[in-house]
């Protein structure tokens, strides 16, 4: 039973993330785990609750780099997970909250995972959530051009974007 | 007929945008242009039909300012439709990709309302949509955050924001 739970998240997570709530089925994912629906439906309950159970935010890579390289750190890491083809955490939460029968929670998992930590690393407060809100935003929509939009030259040129957007997420973080 | 076409066209718009293609159905269009779910289908066809007429993406407004005003010109449009209630163009776009039954005509439309002209008013060539695919990027981002993610900082901090993501947003038009 456990292993069928796991075979069932794992799809459902690629799924969800891929399509959006709305255009999954029980079907599709059973399909993808290897199998049948009715041990599906047995293993993980309805689709909705399935959904609220695959929809952890992954928190941004905090590295141990100090904090002076931190926004060249998260631009490297973000166009790495591009060119690498995997899956991009940032964008992945976006398509879940925009396809979500209860946004909510999906707001309060990208609150959590993303705008408190980096808040918290920039030493809290107002000022230092404002700084995280807008890198965060910066980043946000450097996935989503990339990702959503198929942006072309952007991934033709990995040294210059890593410079440049790397150099302005830095001067969001410093604020 | 036609005056039926345009409310149901109008209803259309503002649903889709709001609740993604999935989560719309022929009879909530018709509740919100006071129609019959009949008189829908007569005067737009189907739900698919309606959804790639409703879809044109609203080009960014590239001001008469020169291009050197142009980032915080662009940053300052983005808050007031923000703080007026109003709108927002480019999350309303994200919100149709994510949930089209066929995403990529909505990722032309995007590239023809965002990339392209800001593209050619950079005077052109690949250096200039550079510049343009990463200008897009951080305004995307910035709109996402405050439209979708609930950045809370952000709203209350209007000036800050205006002078500090917009002289970013500068830099990257600049190059």
């Amino acid at each position: 039973m456990s292993r069928a739970r796991d075979a069932a998240i794992a799809a459902a997570t690629e799924l969800f993330a891929e399509r959006g709530y709305r255009q999954v089925t029980i079907r599709d994912i059973a399909t993808l785990a290897g199998l049948s629906p009715a041990m599906v439906m047995k293993s993980v309950g309805n689709k909705q609750k399935l959904f609220h159970d695959v929809v952890t935010v992954e928190p941004l890579p905090l590295h141990s780099v100090p904090t002076s390289e931190l926004g060249t750190a998260l631009v490297r890491d973000l166009l790495d997970r591009f060119h690498a083809d995997a899956v991009e955490p940032m964008t992945r939460v976006l398509m879940l909250r925009m396809t979500a029968p209860d946004p909510e929670p999906l707001r309060k998992e990208f609150v959590r995972g993303y705008f408190d930590p980096l808040t918290e690393r920039l030493g809290g407060g107002d000022e230092a959530q404002l700084r995280a809100e807008l890198a965060i935003s910066a980043l946000l929509g450097l996935a989503a051009t990339l990702r959503i939009f198929s942006s072309t030259q952007t991934p033709k040129r990995y040294d210059e974007v890593l410079h440049r957007y790397g150099a302005l997420v830095q001067q969001l973080i410093d604020g």
